[in-house]
């Protein structure tokens, strides 16, 4: 019997990275290597998709066991990701071809798309257009993105370790502003991302246990900002508990969907306001109750912190890498690898899958029950789903005091096709 | 034989609270109950020495063995803080006085206070106030200050963690920035803290140990900014490494001691820029060079992240509380707990005193030769000093994702005496 073609699979990066997107890598190609009899080489796009269509591709057969093992706790993109999104294939049809033609001549036929709701749209695209081609290509979409907001998978990798930083921020700031309030500070306000949808502004509810805790108030993208009715809750809280903690999303909004992080000022220039919406609401509270604040916007700092990862979260990063190359192994082609919850009383997940052709371009926004009738806070419902995503600590190694994060070598593939690509 | 009395002792904490100071309470309540023989109860100031001069005091008595023991992994202030400068004795010598009638209605002989440059100014005078007054009071001052400016003392409690802090933030946004640089963000603005010495920005030079690494820049307070030859470094970082990674210090300032943070815009009422330091760099270097930038201000979450502190900290911020205690038993009075830094190869520290007349209104300044010659990065001698501070890992335990901080019941000691005294 004739021995079986081995072929290649390319693995590329998408998006805004996270602390765990290369636990997923970490899966897809420690998994490729278990299966080296079917699996030939792990090509993975320099700098995301560009990488393909510019055929810079990264031999990831050159990195050791231990690089690859250390990609597990490294955050950020390994290989590079980037912001591309790839037109539509009426409108743009030849980058799809490039594509193609590119895997074709590297012996491609699995391909591994690691991003949110975009690289789930391109995934299906050249899927169809493979088939289309007639070159078979395996597209699987692995899940990532801090925002939460892909369907059909319970969650997404990356958002369990924002939101456990989230809410571990929160804390310990509203331990800090409680004991300095008498004097001092007397509301701290927190900017945390999710422009569209408000689950990572959810997850600092968690840290409120009890009644008191931090933070008290969370303004959501959902709910429309209604500046009184704000100040007059940041005002009670005061006086009943000394002080006040709010966090408060990117995306929060007026009414009329003008964000608030928006209805700054401009400077002599005309520019548009520098700060974030953070000290704008800060500012507000001063201007109308006057009390001392201080605020902070986290940005880049929560997505990064693999210092701080949640355990559930890397297991599942890892996890949907791995299971990716096998269901490309079992024939699947065009779909994405999801989370499924166990419908058990203690959480359990195991891993599912979804077509593509369902997941496209369809955003899973916080359902209107997660959020309290007043707008301000998350309700047990919420609270019940977040909570076994931010559970267990995975702490990266140490020395020196610092995290040992790996940097890959990657090292280049030769390039095969004459003809140049410009993105 | 007569049994010696015992009289009781009072403990504050004063400004600014770190994700260590509760360690220091904890060596001096943990210390004091060892030597019951000697010392009768640990009051604490409710809100610090404001509590002392209102006569609210916390009967530390009433806490549980567990609780106390809980604070050595407790971010902020457990009795709360306060930011009170007591006047000089001329001028409001009545402040001392009532001060001496507090502890005096309380048999309190022993006075540790827990904070920065302030605090021991106050230590002292009390200590001189007690001896013209006929009351002795042995008043001993633990250090206390993320600002590390303390002088005698070789590093403050505080300092470390937040430098552990900075530097594993500085590093993780780095890594993430550099996935990101191909077609997003080039340049990322983390500010930190530190209005008048330079010794948190230079922590996150740490994170910078080889080559490229982030961050590439740090602009100090003790460093006239100069925005053209700031500029063309971000330019040539930007175009050696594919980005840029920034640490501002909330006191960078131009050469005529304006602060770049007040530098920015007025909006239409008038009112200064809301941001901090980070936008405004950040978006010199849009206006300038173009580059997609993100920025972050940590601000408290830097000083409150018990979560990532320096074991070596912790270690130092409880055995400075504990060695007050023991000063205290020795007969020893108005001096500070200091760190003193072994002449050894490898890092050792050990527990010395200053006499606090020689500490009090000193600030301990960054040496010029810890920054390097063109003023953006830190020095080897730098990195000797700081490395063994934010050495070791020290995690607080974790339930349902959070850390479990504990929060003491502060129940208050009945008062003595019949006058009042308002602050």
């Amino acid at each position: 019997m004739a021995r079986k073609k081995k072929y290649n699979a390319f693995y590329a990066q998408s998006g805004g990275v996270t602390a765990v997107i290369n636990a997923s890598a970490c899966g897809v190609i420690e998994t490729a290597r278990a299966h080296k009899d079917k699996i030939g080489k792990v090509y993975a796009g320099r700098n995301g998709i560009i990488g393909a269509l510019t055929e810079e591709l990264i031999d990831t057969s050159k990195e050791s066991k231990k690089d690859i093992a250390a990609l597990k706790y490294t955050p950020s993109g390994a290989f590079g990701s980037c912001r591309y999104k790839l037109k539509s294939l009426e409108q743009n049809r030849a980058e799809y071809e490039r594509l193609i033609e590119v895997f074709k001549a590297h012996d491609i036929r699995y391909f591994f798309y690691n991003g949110g709701g975009d690289s789930a749209d391109t995934c299906l695209k050249v899927s169809q257009l493979s088939e289309q081609m007639d070159y078979p290509i395996q597209a699987i979409h692995i899940p990532k993105t801090v925002d939460n907001d892909l369907p059909f998978t319970d969650n997404c990798p990356g958002f369990g370790s924002v939101a456990k930083y989230i809410g571990v921020s929160i804390r310990e700031a509203g331990f800090d502003v409680a004991s300095m309030a008498k004097t001092s500070t007397k509301v701290f306000v927190m900017e945390v991302m999710g422009r569209h949808a408000g689950w990572i502004a959810a997850a600092g509810g968690l840290a409120a246990e009890n009644e008191g805790d931090a933070p008290h108030i969370i303004l959501f993208p959902e709910i429309a900002f209604n500046k009184e009715k704000f100040l007059k809750r940041v005002d009670r809280c005061v006086k009943k508990y000394g002080y006040c903690a709010i966090v408060v999303s990117e995306g929060a909004q007026y009414k009329d969907g003008t964000f608030l992080a928006d209805a700054g000022s401009t400077d002599a220039f005309g520019h548009k306001q520098l700060g974030g919406v953070a000290p704008v609401v800060a500012q507000m509270v001063k201007d109308e109750l006057g009390h001392k604040y201080h605020w902070a916007v986290a940005d880049y700092l929560q997505r990064a912190a693999r210092h701080i990862a949640s355990a559930t979260d890397v297991d599942q990063a890892y996890a949907v890498g791995k299971a990716a190359v096998e269901y490309a192994l079992k024939g699947k082609n065009a779909v994405m690898v999801t989370i499924d919850r166990k419908k058990t009383k203690s959480y359990g997940w195991k891993i599912g899958e979804a077509p593509l052709e369902q997941v496209a371009n369809v955003e899973k926004m916080m359902p209107r029950n997660f959020i309290t009738r007043d707008g301000f806070h998350i309700t047990e419902a919420c609270r019940d789903y977040l909570l076994p995503l931010i559970k267990g600590e995975s702490y990266p190694p140490f020395k020196n005091g610092l995290p040992q994060y790996v940097t890959l070598k990657n090292k280049a593939v030769d390039k095969k096709l004459k003809k140049k690509f410009t993105v």
